[in-house]
Formats: structure tokens, C-alpha cells, sequence
């Protein structure tokens, strides 16, 4: 019986275990089991995946990328831009470590270039005719590198050709300021004048120039500037250095806008209207001619008149004279002339873009974007082929990982070698034109990496101040290149650095609020939240303008590994540090962006306007009270989302939920676009970062007008300061729109959340009543 | 031992159940059961509860709404104004039929009125100074509503004040061409125009007359235009029928653009920048001044000169002269002058728009709006209490439902009662600046109905193409008012249809390309897609130019309820229309919106730009291939994109998906804008929708710069319709570019769902590649 009872037990307690099997497995529950697609959308970022992919990034294999695109010369739309249009194509295209997809996307741009055929010429003329000295037309070669036949000669691209004729002048920058100092002393009418690179945009060297009678402009790089001094080739510069050779010369785009030329606003394509040549606004009315040091020396110290000031006295061991105009009787070019003579010509030409990309497997309409220009000017080594070596790396390790099926990203990651980036970020800003609305609708953030390695003491890193944080973290996830244990963020806080209200001690994020790479378009143009970064100088060791061989035919694969980065440890710093925040940005399941490092950013804007113009304000009867208003309500509502964020279980409710937090905190920087605040500045609609010639980082549009109303004290003027505060500050309309959508997001979620139960009652709705108005109209 | 073996059975069976109970119920699949939120996101348009919608919208509740709403003169800013605002809130905030939420949002705007103290005056003077002729100052009473004080004046709004005296002649419509026709008879110099209303815009009449040297402009209404001919309030006129009484006078703005007038493109907000009032565009430079046509007729008759042309002949019992100027000699007017004494002013004063709010369950980040102007000139039975009786009762049966806790919509619902719309559509489209970005991201469709009935022979509606499915589905469901077998959408073919290339014979939906009333903003601003509709004439029945009591004292509730819409069936069916589509727009999986119609348009615009430009263009050498092959684009992207959403299981899909394909159908007209398109159009940024001097429909930019370049024969007007057909139809970038947007939704979703498995392999891709390469660059 006890047997019995104890089979009948056993039997009982397998027959219930079976059933409780049954149940669980065999039953299914009606309409009740999670789709598979439940736990895909709420996947967030995979820290061992990022340590992977840290791992992965090599620096051999940056390396190898850079020797094979600095090959040959690649300057836009010439054979060898074609090389690496098709080495880039076969790279993104590699079925182990490419990418989904890559392509060509083509513009037909309007590039200047000097006719090989009959060289650019700077000459010293004695009245008689006779050449007393010809400035020379190609750089010295100290590898092949500088005897390929494809380096381009030094020149200005979108310099009128021409054959000014007249007695030299010393300028110093070339700014209005140098002008119009000079025009005190000297007769400008007829002259030719030197100048030195820096302190004004290219263009508007000769642009300034010609409302002075100046009918030529040449310009150099002075050693005090690039060289800390050094001046010879003998032991002291480029191959024994990364100094400067004498015979270098620093070539570059003379347009003041970007993007193309003729097709203001419209994708350059081939049926494109395009404005006729004469309308094109920024470009040089007269001759210019960049030369080298080497034969700038010869020019300045023989150039008579009166010393220039100290601050125009740069490196040569002579004095500086302003020209009187012309040479000093004592030199043997006394009464000689400056010839020149340019044959630069322009003509509309074929230029690519090469886009790749990784699809997302939740969000493909979500696309993070990161890119860097191709084109160079000769070799380009550092610039850009430093970045695209970079770039190339991020894509093959996150390719390889996709093609073996290891991962796929939540969104689309979009990768743009860009075109003819170096004539006035063409590539970049046609792209951004074609696709403005879908880039606009969909676009997360942009991270460029141009010169990924300038030098290899620290990071360098702008950005939008909403990617501030995902910054840090990235950086503090990577060594210091050389430094075993230091990482890259503490070392950057070592040398730039500021203190942050809410954070403390941090490192320094720029702004960008020029337009000195692809960003441009991006930032101004289109509003996507964008970043640039970079290993950059000690600027205790150097005080030099930029790295030496910037835009010369020294800007070699012998340069870069002997002097910038010998290891590629900075370049692969780099890589790992902008591959890390891509990566963030394109799984994380809430955005990485901070909307309250943003007012933290507008607060110092305001603290700024304020100390700058409200008391001059106040007595025009202009009030600031709506910026502090609309500047208070934005750190209100970034808190409030802040918050939000921090206290939701995102992973567990509807995606429609986490959606539409990413979506706010994607548009953040779209709000801040005014396509009518900027009627003079080509592509800028950003109110916060567009360009402005204020000192001191506030916002663009009151401190230009400001400095306007100022100088002409008209009431008109004023007025226009007032529209400024209006337009983009106040009224609850940019800063406070922003806001109001904050705010909006925030009770919505609070009351989605009870949305959910569809039988809601009247109390609970009542009881969000006053938040839910508030929200929705925005600051109270 | 068989009683053991039963027991034991039955013990087993019992057992087994218990377990198989317990596993399926007790025992959780971890992770494994779906949340909440899963069904409700994938949930669909429920047509029972339209169907209850449609039942319960009554008639008799909006004759009540309207006999509240009309019983005092509710002009904007007035007290009667604010009345409406409290009846609003109050309606919005019933406990058993209110809204989630209701609000006032405040403006100060630029508004004109005529002097309370110092009437506006009409007078015929002779050479003595004696008042021979008065003109009426207010209109002959019929009901008490007409002797309500707060009647104002006819007046003409933004007329500046000032005291014109001169001879009289008459000027037809006032349009350019009349005045340019009576230039060439009589010397305009220093006179005063009488003008029928209609040809051309209110301001028009003046700012075109002014240039002309005319010092002062009358406009009455013709009982030609007006009332068939009728003339006589003994038997004929209101109150005997609904035809204008000799002394109706249509008031109305006198500005040509929308929104406020001295704050461009900013939310008119207490703190916001105002332009003086000389730099005010648009508005009359000379007085002008509406009249009744019992006036008119004294005057015109009497006016001496030669006959006018039949086609300047109106309604009167006499011939109309030219004037001499003047009157004729034999008129008891001889030699007299008009006199205009206009005393009006502006102000700057505080307007309110009244917002509220369904908030959504699943989408509470998009929006359906639905609106109309609250304002009226006098007590507005028709315009605009016809609509908002209408809009009040959908919002009541909407609201109810949500009180009982039996539906709340997918997507938040918002109403919105404009102010100031009398006075060029102020609050709405103050709103839309204020709230530009905000909308533009979020608001799915806006729906527009201001005066819902004019007669009762048929619906009429206009709209962006792609809701034309949507008002179709709507109108086909709900009866034809006093027609038990017909439907409203049958009916309507009868008075306005169209054969479609792909539809056959359906009713002609019409385009918004003006802005008659509050769309403007949404539609022409914000590039939202749009829609408006009304019931109408039979015009086999009348000529009316509009409703007679239009602006007048006699539009009142006794004057609705016995000629407009006796019994309230034809209001009923539009709300049962608009309510309709109103739940369909915010309870749809998909949208319901369909860019295969949109396509349709665009082929029309297409062939009518070719029939009318193409010839000419071809002898410019301008191409219109690139519009042919965009709007080609365009349609193949649209029927990529319907047969995506035909040929996916959405409902199974993750919500992602399903929104994805969401964003795009909504943005769809957000990505015709062009800031820049328009510079002499306040407000126009929609490159389809724009108003032109276009006599037929096409694309209006391109036909405004044809008919410039025609004209003036120049080189730089052709360069205009090329710059019109590359900004906006070509290069891939506005037609091209939803296109493009589409494409990529469309390959992106077909490897979206292979993406859904990571471990994709290489093949897959590659297979997809070509596709997804065409796609995201768009038309190739």
C-alpha cells in the first residue's frame, strides 16, 4: 500500500510536473506572447561591445590607409581624386570589413585652378623690363613626393587671372585695419601689397585690398608665424623638422562662402540654373599670388618707406618697411616693379562624393552621420587624409562586426568622404542642399574628423554643447596616446579646460561657430548637432599658426609619420574616441544629448549680452528681460527632460515613447534655425553658432547689430537690436521654443503614461491640467 | 483494482489539468509575455465608433450653439469677442463634454477701427459747401440685432483716416486694368473712384487707384453681383429672402498679406519687436470707405462722362458713365464734389485664440488640428458661427466619449478658435510663428472650417490632393442633407466633379492656393497638409458672388436659420464630414493620407507648364526635363510607397515601422517648402501651393517669372524661370527630394525586415544594394 501510495505519489508528481509543462510550453497564450521585435527596440548601447571595438582599432592599419591615399597627389577632381574616389568605393565596398552599402554622389562645381600650361609668375621688374628676380613657381623637392607632375602649383584658387603691374607695399595680414593704417603713410593707388597669412580670411585680403586702389596681392607665410622663427633648410626645417621649408607655400581657396559657387541654395547638379560668373559675391576683385617664405624675404627686406610697427614685424632678420611704395634705394630693386602675372581660370567640373553606409536594424530612419573631406590640395597627408585613414578604420573594424553578423547598429550610420572640400567645403554643402529636408527630418548628430592629428599632446574637440557629455565619456574610455595611464579626457583637462557651474573642472568644448571644415553645412545650414575633433599642438612648445606643411607639398606620408605621429597613436586615440561616441550615439537607446549642458551654454551667452550691451540697451529702451526670460525657461525644460529621462523605465514602455523623447532631443538644434535672421551671411540659419565678428562667444545676431547701431548710433539700427532679441530670443519662440517643447515632452509623458489606460477618468486629467496648458503654451 | 485504475486515471487526469493549469497561468514565461502596450500601439481606426460618431453629432445642438454664440456683435477685441472667449472655455471645459485641456492664448496685434465718437462720412458737396447727398452710416434695421450698439460701422479696416475731396468716377472692380481703361478717358488726377466689389483684393482697389493719382476710393456691393438683380427691401431683400438690403454693407481688411502686420514672421507677443507703422506693407495709402448700394445707385446715377463698357454695367436701372469726372449737368449733383471723412485708427490690442485639446493615447506627440476663426464683423451667424457651431459639436461628441472613458484617440487632438482672423487671418497665423517649429515636427494634418454652410445644395471642399481619399471615405458615409438616398460624396460629384486618370468621374477637390482663411498659415508657413470645406450654392440657382449678408448686420442667427439652413442639416452633415475625417486622421494606424493622389496634381501642374511654357522656354534653351523627370519621380515613389503599406502587415510590425512610414506621409508637404522661393510673398513658402498670377493651376513660381520674363523680354527674368525650375522641381531636391525620401522608406523597410536578424549575411545585402544605392540618391 505504502508502495502503492508512493507510485501513486511519483506518478502524481510527474503526471502534474508534465502538465505544469504542457501548460507553460505547449499552450500557447492567446495573443498574449511578446513579438520578437519587443526586445530589439528596447536594446540600448553594449558596453562589451564598445571595449571590442576599442580593442579592434588598430594603428598599423591607420597607418597603411594614410600611405596608400597619399600616394599620389589628389587635389578635387583631378586623376589622382579619382584614385581614391575608387580606393574608397573598393574599401566601403569589401565584402569582410565594408560596409552595406557605398556609392558616388556627383556635383558638377565650379572650381578655379592655374593653367599648367603657363604658370603663375611673380616677378621683380626694373623700369627698363628686365626680370630682376622671378619668385619661384614650384616648391623644392626634398622626396619624390614634391616631383610628381601632378603637384599643383601654389596658387589661389578663385584669384582673378590678371597682370597687375606697381610698386610694392607691406600690409602685414592683409586685414582692413592693416590697410587702412598703411593708407595714412602711404599712397596705396596702383600698388601691389605682401602680405602675411593669418589674421584675416584669404579672400578678404585682396577683397579689402581692392577698395584701397591695390591692384595685386601677394601673400606668404612668415617663419615667426609657422616656423617659431626657423627659416633654413639646411638643418632646421622639413626633412630635418616639421618646420616649413623656405620654398613652402601655403595654397588655398580665396572665396569667403561655402559651397558652390553658383548654385547658391541648390544642389549643384548638371541641369542646376546656375548664376552667371559676374554675380559671384565674396571672391578676389584682383589678383592674388601666394608665394614662400624664400621669396618673401627677398621682397620685404628690400622694400623701403618708414618701419612698419612692431606688431607687423615678423620673422626675417631686416626691418620690416611699409614700401614707400616700392624698394629702398639702396637695394638693387630700386624703382622696380611687382609683376604678376595669373592665368588662373575657372571652370564647372565634375566632383564626387563618396557615401557608405551601415543600415539600422530599429531605427534605418534615424542616421547618424560622420564624414570627412578627400580631397587635397597636394599629398595631404594630414589634411584631410589624417582624418580619412581615421575614418577608414571605424568603418572596417564596425564593418567587419556587421559582416560577421556580431552586430548591427539601432540607427543608420552614414559615412561621407566629401569632394572638393578645400575650394570652399563643396561636397559637404551640395550634399546638404540636395538632401536639406530628409537630412533635417532624420539626422541625429554629425562628427567630423578632417585633420584627425594636427600634433600629439592633446585632444582638441568642438561641438554642439548637447554632445559635451557623450564626449567625456567616450574619451574617458580611451588612453592617452604615450601616456599608459592617463586618459584621454584628463589629459585634454590639462590643457584646455574650464569650470563648469554644474560640473566643475571639465575640459573645454569649442563652439563651431566658423566654418572652417564640412561641419559647416551641417551646423549652420542644416541644424544637426554636429562635432569636430582633433589630436592637437602643446601650445607651450609652438606657437605656430597651424602644423607647417599645412596646404604645402611637404604634407607627405614621409611628414606625417616622421614628425606628427610616428606609431599612429594619435590617430588611432582619435579613431577609438570618435568611434566610440558613434557608436553611443547610434545604439544608445535614449539619445546621448544633454539639453542642460546647452542652457548652460546660453547662460554664459546671456551673462555675456548682458555685460556687453544691457546697460547701452536699457537706454535705448530696449529690454533684455524676454532673452533672460527665454534662457531661464530653457534650463527649466532641459531639466524637466533631464529628469524625465533619469526617472523612466524607457526600456519597458512603448518605443513610441522613447521615440519621441530621441525626436526632441534631435530637433534641439533644428528650433534654433531662422532662414531670415542672417539675410547677409550665405547658408548661416543657426541663431546660436552662426558667425558674428563680436570678441567674446554670444549670441551672433544681437552682437553684430549691436555693434552696428552702435557705430552708426541711427535709430533704424537700433531698431534692428531690437528685432534680434525678438526674432531669436524672445517671445517663445526659439530659445523658448525649444523650451516649450520640453516642457510639452514632459507632461505628455506624464500623462501618456496614464494614457495608456484608455478608461481614464476625469479627475487625474484635471489634476494635470494646469502643467498640460502651461506645456503646451510654452513659458508662464 | 478497475476502481484503482479509474481513481487513479481520474487522480492522473485531474492532475494533469491542474498542471497544465498552473504551468499555463501560475508560472510566467520569463521575459517572454507581451506588454501592455503592444496591442494598444498596433491598434487601427475603429469604424464602429465612427459610426456612433455620426449618429450622435445632432442637428438641434448646433442651432443651439449658434443662437448662443450670435447673440451679440463679437468683433475681435471687442467685449462681444471676449463673450465668445468665456463661452469657449467654458464649452472646452465641461466636465461631461469638454476637452483634456483648454486654454486662451494671448496676442497683441495691429488692429483698425473706425472712431466711435466721430463717424466715418460719405458726402455729395456742392461748389458752397452744401451737404446735398449723406450716405447712411449704419445699416437699416430689421431685427434688434441690427440695433445693437455695439454694431460697428461700416468701415473699411487699415483704410488710413484722412478727408479726400474730389470728383467722382467709376472704376468697375478697381483692378489695374479698370483703372489703366479710365486713365485713357479721363483725367484721374486729384478724384474719388467708385468700385464694385469683387475682381480684385479689398486693398487693391485703393493701392492700385493711388498710383493713378486717385485721392480717395468708394466700394459697395452690386445687387448684379449680389442679389440677382434684386434690389428692394419691400418684398424682395432680407428679411423677405436671404438677398443684402439696399443699405448692407460689406465690411472687411483692407491689408493684402496675412497675420500681423507689425510683426513679420514673429508671434505678436507683448515683448516682440513691432516695425513702425510707415513700414507697414500692403495697406491702403488712401482712404477708403464701403457703402451700401442704395448709395451707390444715387451716386452712380448720377454720374455724367461717357457710358462705361457693358461688362462695367451693373445691376442699377441706369446707364453707369466713366464720369466726367463728376456728375452730369443735368444731375442735381452738378459740380459737387464726394467728401470722405474717415476717422479711423489703429491700435495695438490684446487678441485671443482659444485652444484645446484631446490628448492622445499611443501618439500624444502628433497632432491633428482642427480650427476656425471665432471673430466676426457684427454677429457672424454665418461667418464664422456657422463653423464654429459645427466645430463645438464634433468637439462635444468627441469629448463626451472621452469623459465616459470609451475612446481617447491614437494622436492628440487640438481645436483651435482664432482670433482676428476678420482683420487678415491674425491669430492663427500669429500662432503658427509663435509655435513653427513645434507644429512642423509634429502636426499630421490641419483641418479648416470657418463658414460650414453658404447654401445647402452641396458640399464643397479643397485641399492638399493627398487627403482627397480620406474626405472621399468620410463623405461617402454620411447622407446628403434632405436627400435620404444620396450620400454627401455622390451628391457633390453632381455640382463639382473631374475625371481622374485613375479614379474616373469623382468630385473635384480644390486646391488652397490663396488664403481665404485660416489654412493660410498652416498651409502656405508650416507646410502642412491641409484641408477646408463647406456646404454651398447650386450655382444653376444664383450668381451671388458670395452669401449676400457677407460682413453685413444681417448675418445673423434669424437670417441663418430661415434662408441659410432651416433645421440645421446641412450644418450637421459637415460636422458628421469634418468629424469624420477628424477621427480617421487621428485614430489610423497609417495615415490616411496618399501621395499617389499628390502625384496626380503634380501631372497636372506638369502638363499644363508644358502646354503653356515649354515652346518658349525650348527657344530660351531653359529644359523642362528636369521638372518632367522629378514629377516622373515623384509618382514612382508614391506608388512605392502605397503598395509598401498595402503589402505590410503593419498591425504586426514594430511601431517603428509603422511610425516611420507615418513621418514620411506627413512630411510630405513640409518638404515643398522653400523659404526662399518667395521673397515678395509675406508668408508663401509652399513652391505648389503659392499664390500666382497663373490663370490656370501650375506650379506658381515658375509661372509668375515666365509671365515677368514675357513681359519684360530681359535676360535676367529668363535666368528667373530657370533659377524657379532648379529651386524648386529639379535636381532632386523639393519634388525630387520626397521622392527620394520615399524611395528610401520604401528599400529601407524591405531590409528593415531582414535586419531584424542580425546575423545577416553579405548576400542579402549585395542583393539589395542597387536598390538602396538608386534610393538614397534619390531619381536616376
Amino acid at each position: 500500500m505504502l508502495k502503492q501510495v508512493l507510485i501513486g505519489g511519483l506518478c502524481g508528481s510527474i503526471t502534474l510536473a508534465v502538465g505544469i509543462l504542457i501548460g507553460h510550453y505547449g499552450v500557447t497564450k492567446s495573443g498574449d506572447s511578446a513579438p520578437s521585435w519587443v526586445k530589439d527596440v528596447a536594446k540600448d548601447v553594449d558596453e562589451n561591445l564598445i571595449q571590442q571595438f576599442l580593442s579592434e582599432v588598430d594603428n598599423v592599419n591607420i597607418q597603411e590607409n594614410l600611405r596608400e591615399l597619399t600616394k599620389v597627389p589628389h587635389m578635387a577632381t583631378t586623376a589622382g581624386d579619382e584614385q581614391t574616389v575608387q580606393f574608397m568605393l573598393k574599401r566601403w565596398q569589401d565584402p569582410d570589413t565594408g560596409l552595406d552599402q557605398a556609392w558616388r554622389e556627383e556635383y558638377m562645381v565650379y572650381l578655379s585652378f592655374p593653367d599648367r600650361n603657363k604658370p603663375n609668375k611673380v616677378t621683380v621688374v626694373n623700369p627698363s623690363g628686365t626680370v630682376l628676380h622671378a619668385a619661384r613657381e614650384k616648391e623644392k623637392p626634398y622626396t619624390s613626393d614634391q616631383e610628381d607632375p601632378e603637384v599643383v602649383q601654389p596658387y589661389a584658387a578663385y584669384s582673378p587671372p590678371g597682370h597687375p603691374k606697381g610698386k610694392l607695399v607691406y600690409a602685414n595680414q592683409g586685414k582692413l585695419s592693416d590697410y587702412s593704417h598703411l593708407n595714412q603713410t602711404v599712397n596705396l593707388e596702383g600698388t601691389i601689397a605682401i602680405t602675411r597669412y593669418g589674421g584675416a580670411g584669404r579672400g578678404a585680403k585682396a577683397i579689402v585690398a581692392a577698395t584701397y586702389g591695390i591692384i595685386g596681392v601677394l601673400v606668404y607665410t612668415d617663419p615667426l608665424d609657422i616656423n617659431d622663427g626657423l627659416m633654413s633648410d639646411v638643418n632646421e626645417t622639413y626633412p630635418h623638422s616639421w618646420y616649413l621649408p623656405p620654398s613652402g607655400v601655403e595654397r588655398g581657396a580665396f572665396g569667403s562662402d561655402f559651397g558652390d559657387m553658383r548654385t547658391p541654395y541648390l544642389a549643384a547638379k548638371e541641369d542646376t540654373y546656375r548664376i552667371p560668373e559676374a554675380d559671384i559675391k565674396g571672391v578676389p576683385p584682383i589678383p592674388i599670388q601666394p608665394i614662400g617664405f624664400e621669396d618673401a624675404y627677398i621682397l620685404i627686406c628690400a622694400l623701403g618707406g618708414d618701419a612698419a610697427p612692431p606688431e607687423w614685424q615678423g620673422g626675417f632678420n631686416c626691418t620690416y618697411n611699409y614700401g614707400a611704395p616700392g624698394f629702398k634705394p639702396t637695394s638693387e630693386f630700386n624703382n622696380s616693379d611687382i609683376k604678376m602675372d595669373i592665368f588662373n581660370y575657372a571652370k564647372v567640373v565634375n566632383s564626387s562624393n563618396v557615401m557608405g553606409v551601415i543600415r539600422g536594424s530599429v531605427e534605418p530612419d534615424r542616421y547618424v552621420m560622420y564624414g570627412n573631406h578627400r580631397d587635397s590640395w597636394v599629398h595631404g597627408a594630414i589634411d584631410p587624409s589624417s582624418g580619412t585613414s581615421v575614418m577608414l578604420e571605424i568603418s572596417s573594424v564596425l564593418g567587419r562586426m556587421v559582416k560577421q553578423g556580431k552586430w548591427r547598429p539601432r540607427r543608420s550610420i552614414v559615412f561621407g568622404s566629401w569632394g572638393a572640400e578645400e575650394f570652399g567645403l563643396i561636397g559637404s554643402a551640395e550634399y546638404a542642399e540636395e538632401y536639406v529636408t530628409k537630412l533635417s527630418e532624420r539626422t541625429v548628430a554629425y562628427i567630423n574628423v578632417d585633420i584627425a592629428v594636427f600634433a600629439n599632446a592633446t585632444l582638441r574637440a568642438s561641438g554642439m554643447p548637447s554632445m559635451q557629455n557623450v564626449i567625456f565619456k567616450a574619451t574617458k574610455q580611451v588612453n592617452a596616446p604615450g601616456l599608459d595611464s592617463t586618459n584621454v579626457y584628463d589629459n585634454w583637462k590639462c590643457y584646455f579646460n574650464r569650470t563648469s557651474p554644474t560640473h566643475g573642472l571639465i575640459p573645454r568644448l569649442g563652439y563651431l561657430t566658423g566654418a572652417g571644415s564640412d561641419y559647416a553645412a551641417f551646423v549652420h545650414y542644416l541644424g544637426i548637432t554636429s562635432m569636430d575633433m582633433s589630436y592637437t599642438y602643446d601650445r607651450s612648445k609652438t606657437s605656430a599658426r597651424i602644423y607647417p606643411a599645412y596646404h604645402t607639398a611637404y604634407d607627405t606620408f614621409d611628414y606625417a609619420s616622421k614628425f606628427i605621429d610616428p606609431g599612429f597613436v594619435s590617430h588611432q586615440a582619435v579613431a577609438r574616441t570618435a568611434g566610440n561616441i558613434l557608436i553611443r550615439l547610434a545604439d544608445s537607446l535614449v539619445l546621448p544629448l544633454n539639453c542642460s549642458d546647452y542652457a548652460e551654454s546660453l547662460e554664459e551667452y546671456l551673462k555675456t549680452a548682458v555685460d556687453l550691451y544691457q546697460e547701452k540697451l536699457q537706454a535705448k529702451k530696449i529690454s533684455m528681460e524676454p532673452l533672460k526670460r527665454a534662457v531661464a525657461s530653457f534650463r527649466r525644460a532641459a531639466e524637466h527632460l533631464d529628469e524625465l529621462i533619469r526617472s523612466s523605465d524607457l526600456g519597458n514602455e512603448t518605443p513610441l515613447k522613447v521615440r519621441k523623447i530621441n525626436d526632441q532631443l534631435m530637433l534641439v538644434d533644428r528650433a534654433f534655425l531662422n532662414p531670415l535672421a542672417f539675410k547677409d551671411k550665405y547658408g548661416y540659419r543657426h541663431v546660436i553658432w552662426a558667425s558674428s565678428n563680436a570678441g567674446k562667444p554670444t549670441f551672433p545676431g544681437v552682437a553684430d547689430a549691436f555693434a552696428d547701431a552702435e557705430s552708426s548710433g541711427l535709430d533704424s539700427d537700433w531698431n534692428k537690436v531690437h528685432y534680434h532679441l525678438s526674432v531669436r530670443y524672445s517671445s517663445r519662440r526659439r530659445l523658448a521654443f525649444p523650451l516649450s517643447a520640453l516642457l510639452h515632452w514632459h507632461q505628455e509623458d506624464a500623462m501618456a503614461e496614464e494614457g495608456h489606460v484608455i478608461d481614464r477618468h476625469v479627475s487625474e486629467v484635471v489634476r494635470h491640467q494646469e502643467h498640460f496648458h502651461h506645456s503646451f503654451v510654452g513659458i508662464k
